[in-house]
């Protein structure tokens, strides 16, 4: 009895202790669960072009280190001459007309579903996506992968997995009015252009390289350089008069990435069909913003 | 005595459950403080084009609900009528001419950090801006604002912040080597374009916006929609015949954001300095990807 009543001090501490840790661990449990359901909360967005934001996607650079920075540094620095830049300069007048001329023609391109089957000449297509291929990129890494689906069978296979998710994505999304109000949201999910397009450019984003000696080289700012590039594609198929739709299938990456065969550190970025527009497409009556709600001077 | 004797083991109790959290608080601590220390890491890469990855900025997104999704999306489908879309259609010749012509124009853009201060028409800039606010966006949001400095004084103010930055970016990095080699790294961090180019433009992407009820509204997408109006706005400043160099300021969007008096929902993503070349320009002498290396057909 004396030795029990000597060691409930000592057993009283150790209580306190393990209710403690266990308090201080349920609360840790609490913010980790919080934590998922607010990320989850974030991945089902939906919008209009059905972009897809992958910026959560950026893997990569977590494992990066030092020397690989210092080897791009050394890299881009050391071994490089520089040579002269010239242009061809061109009067005020012919600016100004220039780049009413290109404002006029960028105007009218417009996101379009509604893709006709006619053929495209393949050259066009290796010409835009030349053109979208000289855009800069953070530390010249290029780092862009543009796939041209044109065979049939490949593009069903594309629908079918993008069909399928967006289902998912739909249900989940408008919960039972989905059920009540199925017509009106059937020209949303299905996507007839993936079949009908002569071609669909999925274009990938590398979120690293590799070194020479095999290490992982990381690729900074890949999906905004990626993103800019796209911007050049879509003026040169505007340029050409062709139409597409800035897409990205929501959850789709990466069994599309499989189907396509694109190795492990390449991402899907967009997607975009292209071709000529249906006799009888349609978009909806959008107007932009006027140049003093986009522009401020100082 | 016997009072004290019979507290002890309340005592110890209270000093065992005080040194628990002690500790436990000292740990949580220290993984904050390892976590900051991953993010500097990441946050200091070093790249050739200055572009700073913001992806980790992706606030605003957190606190949406869906009730503003949902008004988003009745907004878009419920309220807007379709009307027919038609094309300017060219031949196979026309299309095939055009697309090499585009090519050819854009492949001779280069990253030029060597701006002359000559003027450039206003008229210009105001029909580049507007070329590159008819890019897609998530849900038609047009996040982007883009704040043209023309002002010496203003230019200059952010060259001073961007220098101030740039030179703590550059100790960091390159610890011992940026001592003793400082001469070769100062053509890095010193931007003499900030205060010669007659223009700066500062594109801001918009992370959320505002609905009727003052509630935020998320802009989902919102850096891949402003990066592809900049390769818009890219193409659209080569088509004039005039030279940028694709940056973004490390770690000043912040102070360059309160500088400008641009609002808390919007975050910097490129600075774009526009003019003609200095007659002496010279750019690193890099070769861009052939096109099989960034083409599949399949």
């Amino acid at each position: 009895m004396a030795l029990i009543s000597s060691l409930t001090p000592v057993f009283l501490a150790v209580v306190c202790i393990l209710i403690v840790v266990i308090i201080m661990n349920a609360k840790k449990g609490d913010k980790i669960v919080k934590k998922d359901t607010k990320v989850n909360s974030h991945s089902r967005p939906w919008v209009d072009e059905d972009l897809q934001d992958s910026t959560e996607v950026n893997e990569g650079g977590d494992d990066e280190d030092t020397a690989d920075i210092e080897e791009e540094w050394t890299n881009m620095e050391d071994n490089i001459s520089h040579i002269p830049f010239k242009i061809n300069r061109l009067t005020d007048e012919e600016m100004v007309t220039r780049s009413k001329e290109f404002y006029e023609l960028l105007d009218k391109r417009r996101s379009v579903r509604f893709i006709s089957d006619e053929p495209v000449p393949r050259e066009v297509i290796e010409n835009v996506i030349k053109t979208a291929g000289t855009s800069p990129s953070g530390a010249h890494t290029e780092p862009w992968t543009f796939v041209v689906v044109q065979d049939a069978e490949m593009k069903h296979k594309i629908r079918e997995i993008i069909e399928e998710e967006e289902e998912i994505n739909y249900k989940k999304r408008m919960g039972e009015r989905w059920v009540t109000d199925l017509k009106r949201l059937r020209t949303n999910w299905v996507k007839e252009y993936l079949d009908t397009a002569p071609y669909l450019i999925l274009i990938f984003k590398q979120v690293h390289g590799f070194l020479p000696n095999g290490k992982k080289k990381t690729h900074y700012y890949n999906e905004i350089s990626v993103s800019i590039s796209c911007g050049i594609l879509l003026a040169a198929l505007q340029n050409v008069g062709l139409v597409t739709v800035t897409s990205t299938p929501l959850n789709c990456g990466p069994r599309l990435r499989v189907l396509l065969q694109r190795p492990q550190n390449e991402k899907l970025l967009l997607l975009l069909p292209v071709g000529y527009p249906k006799k009888d497409a349609t978009v909806p009556d959008l107007k932009r913003k006027p140049l003093e709600n986009i522009m401020v001077v100082m």
